[in-house]
């Protein structure tokens, strides 16, 4: 199976990445140095492919004339997120993020700020779509993403191996403010847009923190509420060697 | 001269603000209890319009079926916002910040977030659209908004009334979790995405501070940066009366 990447963005983050690219179309009056560069420099050529076609391939994806088509997306394991991991680990674990927008906007978020890897659940929310990769701005492409079935089940594992589970939700205990340095791996847990958390998952957690708000409207959007959760995660992990 | 609102959270926000309403849309077979129970507690009545007509009214913005007509938007001055904030300020300027999205997500994360007020540009920048409107989830309705036509004057007078000018930029020189807690008011400068702070903006600025990145994307989205920044900056707001 092939996967599609379309928009100039998304390739581009691909070609700097490990993605296993196959073929890359660009329309044929588009001049993009840049992509014609780095395709090379990964020993790739790049085709024509008019715009209609781009388009059907794309399927409603907003292209900007630039297709390329990969490997499936490579998926890894929980331990291997782990394994991976700087110490102390900061991992994020979605719970039935159903919107592409949220989904892509939150992996960009999630990568920039130097998160180890998220978890995301195979059925009942958003995959490694399309629209989820040109949402991330092709972050998904330098991002370790694990699939599980059982979300409950692998933050109990987690927390088994050491790691603080740490919901976020608007009626959270906690403010995020709050939350100490800390030498312990760590695990953000979030909701969908709308619902939050689950029931089952808020019982996986170890403590649920919310993101003050003070205004007449309580309602951050999803992806931003889970970038300043990630913010204070990443900035206060203590690593081991201090 | 009238704007318009469209979508339900656009509406109904309007409806619990202050917004001056003078006439409420919906489609004929469209059941909202929510909407038609705000509208009566304040005296307005709900009239039928069909789709074709309610897509003719909002140009292109999707509108749910539900769509308002309002006064002009009720910018302030300067002046106005500093006199209504809290002590001390946080206020946010934007510098050429173009894309409605951008634009209505910074407004709904300032308004949530408990920032005081907007300083927009009246040239070059984007106004208070219908996109605007509905990208914000219908936060500029609480938010108080001045526009002005030469940002550096007021960031120049803003300076002179002793508020600090902060501006945020990826190639700042400090890490803004480095901010220390003050009681002196802010405010924080976004630039437009991608291009960042133009040069007269940058000089007058007291510091420029960045988010960290980590990673191996060094992109943060630029309502997500500005979101960061702002809970930094109300974090760190310490009240005279302590």
């Amino acid at each position: 199976m092939t996967r599609i990447l379309a928009g100039r963005r998304p390739v581009l983050e691909a070609l700097r990445a490990d993605t296993r690219i196959r073929h890359i179309y660009i329309e044929p009056q588009r001049v993009d140095p840049a992509i014609r560069e780095a395709a090379e420099a990964q020993g790739l050529s790049v085709a024509h492919r008019d715009r209609a076609e781009l388009d059907r391939l794309s399927e409603g994806v907003r292209h900007q004339g630039v297709v390329a088509l990969a490997d499936d997306y490579p998926f890894c394991e929980v331990d291997d997120l782990l394994a991976r991991a700087d110490t102390p680990a900061v991992i994020v674990a979605l719970d039935q993020v159903t919107d592409p927008q949220n989904l892509g906007a939150i992996i960009r978020s999630a990568v920039t700020l130097g998160v180890d890897g998220l978890i995301i659940q195979k059925h009942r929310a958003a995959g490694i779509t399309p629209s989820v990769v040109r949402a991330s701005a092709g972050a998904t492409e330098h991002a370790s993403i694990a699939r599980v079935t059982n979300l409950q089940k692998t933050l109990q594992s987690l927390s088994k191996a050491g790691l603080e589970v740490i919901g976020l939700d608007a009626g959270g205990e906690m403010d995020v403010r709050e939350l100490q340095p800390s030498s312990n791996g760590r695990v953000l847990v979030v909701g969908s847009e709308g619902k939050g958390l689950r029931r089952m998952v808020r019982e996986r957690c170890d403590i649920i923190v919310q993101i003050p708000q003070e205004g007449p409207m309580d309602s951050l959007n999803a992806s931003v509420a889970a970038a300043i959760a990630m913010y204070e995660m990443t900035g206060k992990r203590v690593s081991h060697d201090r």
